[in-house]
């Protein structure tokens, strides 16, 4: 760790068990050993070019049974430990796709996958790619026609290749290229988005050459141009070094002189979190990143597994090759494998435990993933208060919060991810999008309505991020239904004689599918268990889920844009839970042609009334680049909240100790020139903390 | 100030004027003076009830040229001081409205106003009510009735009238009835609202007697059964000393050290904030609290005036007299008036910086408000990130976020107000709704769809907030024009053949109206200076409004409620600006009939392209009452953000200095029990402060 950090002692639980947990994401050990399973079924010396080696988590028949017994201190049953592999025969598009028993040290599946599955990018070949982009004497004749100036370094991002139906069985990546800025050519991290160059190679991941060079268009329209002579542009740098930074922050620090409120039990790979009344399990994988099991509040079930599913980013430029912009970083990329190793001070305030983790690389072998997730407290502001005016006396707490977040570079993109708790018994999923623009070069003068120009010769076009949260509910159980709640006018009757009356209407959704929000009518979805009643008011205990609104996917429904991101047109979607059904787009979006996503599923109407039942929420941004989000954007924020409806009989926050001085130590900014007191004034009488002079009930 | 507090030193600056600046609110002397100046107008020993002595605020073609000379150094033209008061001869129906010159010494006006104009409650009159409704001898029949137990203590809450138009010009009062935990009588903070009795007595203001005694309908439709003897019902007590407290949660602080980064200058009771290359001037009044003039970022206008302007709250119960709850918390009491004095340590964390006010009393006397107001900064989490994948090297920011909050007690209700502003230009307005639910006796057994069953005998009906927050921009000058952008799919053609691309398409707002968010086009509203551009792409500059949707007003435009709520039916009202109006359900919402709010002012038509133009931002919740909401409930939070769009040339927090840990000074929670690692297993390399293993561009 730094050395500047200061240690204090995390408050871990004892419980250390010596079996693998079932939800425990693999060791090293494990990965290794279904690795060696899976070589051991080739001949010696078979090149495996592995993607994936990740739990295959237990059907949840299986699992439930073991969480309960848990819980209750009953024997544990034995589920067989299984792993999902995915690989390549390297340099060739031989896709497989395995599972192995590692408790019985048997291949359950090895298969070759079908055509149009592909799986996504990884670290070696990113690397590999930026190289044969380069290299490509193609490449290089057509940057000499820029005559680039001396000592320029040009910099490639490879980019998933999109899917249009045009040719594209095979697997490819487009190629995107930027240069560093000429005159500081040394600067390993100057802003190469700045300087954007107008050639994109196309190349063969099977044969890892380039196998055509695009031109991109730079003007009003699809006219390419070709490499044109460099001229001289500014550079648009986003590192401290370039900038005349501020002088007049002072620092604020968050001390926690008693540690933190949460206590962790590590479980091999596998940990347990418990915080005010909160506890989960928590699993990483390369896909999904952070990954919560078995949420209960107080001892009582709430979530069964949450997960951030999926994310599309599809971008406006109808023009050739920008069109098939429309990336997966989820399921092109995976969550987990681009996480960042977080440092102390750096992404959070306050006494922070980091989680690490193991997924693999390439060739089969664990990768270590250290500080992926880190978790810490923060304090979320005032979270209930009330003063009495008669007697001016003010109860309030604060609402402290519990952050488990995972931050994540996807090229050019940032994005900060975390979940949240808080005391009064809420969840939120939070998603703040940071990072750099993806650009593209525009000639000067120019202006086009999919875009907007954030440097000179720059264009950063609009994009939509369209992100799927699965929520695997047990609301007090694992039967559970959804509705939705509206609020309705009630007619004009002797009953409603002055037209102000309004009802709330429950609907039950009876069937799986896709269903939207109505601001209209304050549609609010609930997740409820109708066995089990409210003790004071009889209703179903519940969770209500709060999703901001956003603009659908605008590419239409017969694009591969529409037909590939199967969650993107509705707000939300239900369906009948079935094993391996986690990514709302499907389990291999590179290059994909839809069918295996959360759609395709809710197609099948199944019954979901008192059923086992996911719901996928989806919420977004379209991104409309101003120039202020360049040359880094400050984060936009988005929050998913699932709030319990009659799960519990009061306000759960009410026991939460009230805010003092003596437990928050804050420090008066005293006034070397108050205003002078006027004499005959009246003060008012103020009992701590508060006392409004008077109050009128409006 | 408490005992307990720390103290700092404030970076005040030394700047101190002997002139009171035009915009400043008014000084104790001031109250004194134009209260005198009203009672010489009348003969000696008429007794005058005063409600509202503040500010008259210059005329904008009068004040802006001052602000610009002071801005600019030059000389400051003289402006009259000017004081606008509403009184009643007291225990009439004689309410008046005059403005004195105080410069002048002169009334320029002081007129009684027609029927149906009406002043808000004040705690002299609150607390006068209370006492009468209790006092009288047909209530205290009605409460023999209920026979309620000894040493019983019945609390009352005065209520504003609202307006149905049946035989109610005159101004009045409704009471609602309820009663301390009888097992617990001697506790003054016990929650009364646990226990609603069944009868309301209205009270004649003028006369100061009741009038009537409502009886409340206790069960599904409007019958009314009379009071019933009194049947034990538990308590619900929100008081820390009543709850079984946790007893797990570690103290948290924010320690700034150094002090903190905002500098305030105090000029009489006008103070003049500067934060990060923000400054704007604070006042204070009754009506709105808070309001904040003169806002710019790096000397540059932004905003003229920004406040909170109104707040309607409607009930969904259509029965009598619950039909007639529809309270305006700003029109009809005020969020300056009901104002909490903040405590150090119990409603912020970190380095605080108190401000108070001087508003009046109904004697015309001045009434010091301390500590109503407080400024702080806070931690927002991460500002920016950036890792480059190829080098490792994270950049990342903290978002600073200056705040000034003003916490004001409506009776039951709390809200929690907030300015907030960043280092990225945008400056948002929060609300924290929490309080106690209003309550009414329901009985036993029994649902109604128009409220939830929250306590035994308990029922908290359905209600909407509805905020409007008046925006009077400013864009680099005075003339602005609101537009707003669409973003919408492009037709498929050759150009776009794959039914991907989408453009934004920009409209202009030509006159005044009102007007609505559309999500499904990711509607979003700017307001732009066109004969200012940005200097790189050309565009106007402007600033966004990020404002949440929300249920409209659900009674019926032919409703007192909507007549009354004039900005209750649209997200964005837009008019041209004209002086005195600032409040958008008009001046006087006490049993109003509307006509003299924003909607009128809106149906003008008015051109407001390239004028002086006034945005009015609604926004709300329908709050569906859970359970979770009583005996208090946990905050509820709502967010409008106004931030530039290419009003910059680039990010503005591009200059924040990074985020590190000799500055955050984080704590790292060391594990005793740590993962060991494996042998074989591949360690990524970290620069800090983060490097992903791998990253493909997605």
């Amino acid at each position: 760790m730094a050395t500047e950090s200061v240690s204090a002692s995390l408050p871990l639980r004892t419980a250390k068990h010596s079996t693998v947990h079932p939800l425990a994401p693999l060791t090293a050990q494990e990965i290794q050993t279904a690795a060696s399973i899976i070589r051991s079924q080739w001949p010696a010396n078979t090149d495996l070019h592995f993607k994936t080696i990740t739990l295959e988590e237990p059907a949840k028949a299986e699992a439930v049974p073991y969480i309960e017994a848990e819980f209750h201190g009953d024997n544990l049953p034995n589920i067989d430990r299984r792993v999902f592999i995915t690989y390549y025969l390297r340099k060739t598009n031989k896709f497989h796709e395995a599972i192995i028993n590692l408790t019985q040290q048997t291949v359950e599946r090895n298969v070759r996958l079908g055509p149009n599955f592909h799986a996504p990018g990884d670290g070696e070949e990113i690397i590999a790619i930026e190289r044969i982009a380069l290299e490509d004497p193609g490449v290089q004749a057509e940057l000499a026609k820029m005559q680039l100036p001396e000592g320029a370094v040009v910099v490639v991002d490879p980019w998933i290749y999109g899917a249009d139906g045009v040719n594209d069985d095979e697997r490819m990546w487009q190629t995107f290229f930027y240069m560093r800025d000429p005159e500081n050519a040394h600067e390993a991290d100057s802003n190469h988005y700045a300087l954007p160059l107008s050639i994109s190679p196309v190349i063969s991941s099977d044969e890892r050459k380039v196998i055509r060079i695009d031109h991109l268009p730079t003007g009003k329209d699809n006219t390419i141009s070709g490499p044109k002579p460099y001229q001289r542009k500014p550079a648009n740098e986003y590192i401290p070094e370039a900038q005349q930074l501020r002088t007049d922050l002072k620092p604020l620090n968050v001390v926690q002189p008693e540690g933190a409120s949460f206590y962790v039990s590590e479980q091999g790979t596998s940990r347990v979190v418990e915080w005010q009344k909160w506890s989960f399990r928590v699993g990483f994988n390369q896909r999904e990143g952070m990954v919560l099991y078995n949420v209960r509040y107080d001892g009582r079930h709430v979530f069964y597994r949450l997960s951030l599913s999926d994310m599309n980013i599809p971008y406006a430029d109808p023009r050739h090759p920008f069109h098939k912009k429309s990336a997966f970083d989820l399921g092109d990329a995976g969550a987990g494998i681009m996480a960042n190793d977080l440092k102390l001070g750096c992404d959070c305030l306050g006494s922070i435990h980091y989680l690490s983790a193991v997924l693999n690389d390439d060739k089969g072998e664990p990768l270590e993933m250290p500080n992926v997730m880190c978790l810490h407290e923060q304090d979320g502001g005032i979270g209930w208060k009330h003063t009495n005016y008669r007697t001016g006396r003010a109860a309030v707490v604060r609402n402290r919060e519990l952050v488990l977040q995972s931050i994540i570079t996807v090229s050019n993109y940032e994005y900060i991810l975390a979940f949240m708790f808080n005391q009064a018994g809420e969840c939120t999923y939070e998603v703040r999008a940071t990072g750099i623009l993806s650009t593209q070069p525009i000639d000067e003068g120019i202006e086009v309505p999919w875009g907007t120009v954030v440097h000179p010769g720059v264009l950063a076009t609009h994009h939509q991020h369209i992100f799927s949260l699965r929520v695997d509910p047990m609301i007090d159980g694992y039967h559970n239904r959804l509705v939705y709640d509206e609020a309705l006018p009630m007619p004009r009757s002797d009953f409603n004689p002055h037209g102000t009356g309004y009802v709330v209407k429950e609907t039950v959704v009876e069937t799986s599918g896709g269903y939207d929000l109505d601001y209209d009518k304050n549609r609010i979805f609930k997740i409820q268990n109708v066995d089990v009643r409210n003790p004071i008011n009889g209703k179903p205990v519940a969770y209500k889920i709060h999703a901001p609104p956003f603009q659908k996917m605008i590419s239409d429904t017969e694009s591969f844009n529409h037909k590939r991101a199967e969650f993107a047109d509705r707000n939300i979607y239900a369906v009948k839970y079935h094993d391996d059904e986690l990514f709302a787009g499907g389990k291999y979006t590179n290059q994909s042609r839809g069918g295996t996503g959360v759609r395709s599923w809710a197609n099948r109407a199944e019954k979901i009334v008192d059923e086992d039942l996911v719901v996928f929420v989806q919420f977004g941004i379209n991104h409309i680049p101003r120039i202020e989000d360049f040359p880094v954007m400050p984060c936009e924020i988005i929050k998913v909240s699932l709030k319990p409806v009659n799960f519990f009989d009061r306000n759960p926050a009410i026991d939460v100790p009230p805010s003092t001085q003596a437990f928050n130590k804050s420090t008066l900014l005293s006034e070397t020139h108050q205003q002078g007191t006027v004499e005959g004034t009246v003060t008012r009488e103020g009992v701590c903390c508060a006392a409004p002079a008077a109050s009128a009930k409006l």
